[in-house]
């Protein structure tokens, strides 16, 4: 074993909310020796109906906090919006490597597709940006999206349990909107075989997409994507089997307000406690 | 009749979104002769997230634009948060008459309740300002209170139709929220008679939440309850007998952001088209 292969790289997770917490939970699994900064901006929530030039400020100084305080080597972008709107500025803003949410999902899709007409479901703001269309157009697939607003809220009410009532209303909702979905993409002739879950939020629903796709289609979902795509570019500094050794996973939380609503719903996110996050003050 | 039934005052409704339209419809019913000014101040949305002290700046600023810019007579501020939390500040910058949307709400039902023991249902940000519980507990009522986020969300995609699958899910998630409520009333010994519906969006669910209430439970509307007050308060100088001279209604829509959404889905709210809705610039 190298000596690069023994060090332990922390890796700034970054959000505009807590959604992220489900692409940390990917990392770790994948990199369970490395060192986790997770910075949430939830004071300047919602990124998605700010002005492109307002997201690129907020996303890059909180790429800087990251960086530049909390040491981050490497920077994943685990927020829609900003990966679409903002990664060009936070690219520029730092000087570790960067990687962004929505590319490795476009690339997961067709990786999976043999029709190349994909399906994507996601916020209205990461729809209206059109950057999945754009993200699989340029990989050759044919990409229809829909936004589903009600599913962030379902997940934050935690009614995301397939056996309960309150679970039942979700799969209701998804499956309304998978035939609405389904149906303009017959309408259009296309032939889909994968469905992108295109949203941070949407890994807590997995499990009642896959119950509720038609037969031949596929789920992919993107932070698993751009985990799998973050583990490979960091490859050869920290391995899986580095967390066999059983030292524990490190992650520090950091938020910019309501520190209260991100402890009580990040643990169900992240799969585990997501401790005492930290508050910072980024500025106005 | 006096020379002061025949003026037609101007009234300016405030929201920070556009649910407030709900307001701004149950005031021309009783006031169908004024001239309306409705401002939405959709750039600054949500306020429920943000301190009380900038809530009482964007507040205040809306405030004046109505009074000093399109001549507000009258003040409706048909937003819980700002009613909530920036009431003082707003009457502090103009010097018009202002009448927020809670405590006509609480005197409603002060009026309506028998047991003195009532129900709230408003957003998360409305419920956690008390503003409710405070304002009935100052008429003598034990109000329970709790927040629904689902609702917005529900109302906003439109799925407010009884007789439709998506309007199936709505009574279903309404039937859950009650559900709970009136179990945590059971359970510390209440025993209301009365459901306020706390938020400018819920009068789209009226239908609904009387269907679903438990027998001997009425249902308030706190848009019907604000316009009723503000009726009263301008009693004289309008009078519905007016409006069967046949003149239109004046309404002029202001929004300081998301002009689309506000004209798309506007009309739902008031129940009429909205017409043009003009972008107004209230600064950062």
């Amino acid at each position: 074993m190298s000596e690069s292969e023994s060090t332990t790289p922390t890796i700034g997770v970054f959000d505009s909310g807590f959604g992220g917490l489900t692409v940390l939970r990917a990392l770790i699994d994948r990199l369970p020796m490395a060192r986790f900064a997770f910075l949430g901006d939830t004071a300047r929530l919602p990124y998605g109906s700010k002005s492109r030039r307002t997201i690129a400020r907020y996303a890059a100084e909180s790429a800087q906090f990251l960086v530049n305080e909390q040491g981050a080597e490497y920077l994943v972008i685990a927020c829609n919006t900003a990966s679409a709107l903002a990664l060009d500025a936070i690219q520029d803003a730092v000087s570790v490597p960067v990687l962004g949410v929505i590319e490795p999902g476009a690339r997961a899709a067709a990786g999976a597709s043999r029709s190349k007409d994909v399906l994507v479901i996601a916020t209205d703001a990461t729809v209206q940006s059109r950057a999945y269309a754009a993200a699989c157009q340029a990989l050759g697939l044919r990409a229809l999206e829909k936004a589903c607003p009600l599913l962030v809220p379902l997940v934050e009410e935690g009614w995301a349990e397939s056996s309960s009532a309150t679970g039942a209303v979700t799969a209701q909702v998804i499956q309304i909107y998978l035939a609405e979905l389904t149906a303009q993409a017959a309408a259009l002739g296309l032939d889909p075989d994968v469905l992108v879950l295109g949203c941070t939020h949407y890994p807590l629903l997995r499990g009642m997409f896959e119950a509720a796709v038609p037969v031949g289609v596929g789920v992919i979902d993107s932070a698993q994507a751009v985990a799998e795509a973050a583990a490979q570019g960091i490859n050869g500094r920290v391995t899986a089997d580095a967390g066999a050794r059983g030292l524990p996973t490190e992650i520090r939380c950091f938020a910019t307000d309501s520190v209260e609503k991100f402890e009580r719903l990040g643990s169900r996110f992240l799969g585990r406690p997501v401790g005492k996050v930290q508050l910072v003050d980024l500025g106005g």
